[in-house]
């Protein structure tokens, strides 16, 4: 699916949202990619963030999916909008294993209220990647209202 | 519902298993409940841990009903089980504000191979709890085979 | 929860609605209870609606899960309003076997534009009552826009 | 993905089993592709499957990618094994509307226990083809036990 930005200036907007969020650097995650109706978060592995048995945390696998899903679904809002998730699903297929993990997401309806998403989380092990887990998310559109 | 748990030590067993997860302590986050088939996670507010609005990230909060999830279903395990989630589903229901978040979980179903569980988040804000986010889990025994 | 229905006329609102959805008379499902913010459906085992095992399908359950969960949304929504499911999730938990089956759900959270309910089906066979599927339902209420 | 299902037989044991399941029957269900790792079920327009705006009714979109889902992943289970949905969630993207609907799913991880399936709606209407609904599902293989 190809989708147009209704705000021109959206990759300003998505940017500076991220960059407002203090849980993306105390992850080190980063927003490596971006356009309307899609989105790419990658984080180095980091011992700090895994679970009992050095995989990266199915809670840090699922931040990645949310918050991929929650731009990918902000750069198609209107200027004045903001996001929030309400509600995802996430399906965890292979253990978090390696030295990079993206979070992809891409919009699969994009309504006026609400907005839902596909997201996946990869992690890459040497040359290898492999999807490490699915995501279903909605996101809902709060516009300010009239005075 | 009332459970037994099967393994008599599960109490150390879910214990060590926690403080065996480097990204609880990245969180700040500690176990303050557990019996057989409940558990409960505690944490406090820190801004590293918030989004853009000034909340917990939404991350954040999946992370403590995973958690909780977890461990109520680990608590009803062999002692010779591991435990991996392999997905869940949450909707977030109000923004999670406060000075301090529970993540707490009951098993609805434990099963030989795949246990369920409910779990909630609260935000406690001065003297008043709210429900931030439900959630269902669904968790894995998975048990040495035989050689 | 305890909650109060903005429109004093909701009873015969939603009966309406319900005997408006012809696949309701398909399966021999009816309302059996309805109050502000909760709603249970009641079905009688039927052959016709089992799967290869000879329980009810899992499409069934499904089908009693959304359906209560829409009628309690719908009940605390505005007399213009109509309702949407806009997404679920259930795990199934016991094999749905017995004489009749319940969907009961109730309000979780009632916002402007999304409800979130839980809902439950059980299976009464015999004297015993069984839980067969916990749901998330996530529903949307749509407005009329001004003219 | 592609996929070699280890039972050379599959075809003839997935489709006994959609046979054999009187709820397919009651909808007007067929079975009209079936790969190893894959599945559509296409279902002609019916008005009794419908609901109070004359949609096709959630409960029937879901059963349509509940049993896709199902019969994916059963079409990778060893010759011996029982299939049964743990869970699904699935998201109404847009309304059922249409002369036709059509369950489409792949296997996204075919574990030793459990199978995980992408699953999607789509309906068309004329010429046009429109998605309904994603789901994701997951299934679990049930194998007889050694006596």
């Amino acid at each position: 699916m190809s989708f147009t930005a209704p705000d021109p200036d959206y990759q300003r907007r998505v940017r500076d949202s991220f960059a407002a969020q203090p849980f993306m650097a105390t992850l080190g995650a980063r927003l490596t990619g971006l356009q309307p109706g899609s989105c790419e978060i990658t984080l180095a592995f980091d011992p700090r963030l895994t679970q009992q048995h050095g995989f990266l945390h199915a809670g840090v696998v699922s931040t990645l999916a949310d918050n991929a899903a929650g731009y990918a679904a902000f750069s198609l809002m209107p200027a004045q909008a903001q996001v929030l998730t309400t509600e995802f699903k996430i399906n965890l297929l292979n253990p978090a294993r390696g030295q990079a993990f993206f979070g992809r997401a891409q919009v699969l309806k994009a309504g006026r209220t609400l907005t839902v998403c596909d997201a996946n989380v990869y992690a890459r092990d040497g040359d290898t990647e492999t999807l490490c887990a699915r995501a279903l998310v909605s996101l809902i559109a709060l516009l300010p209202t009239a005075a």
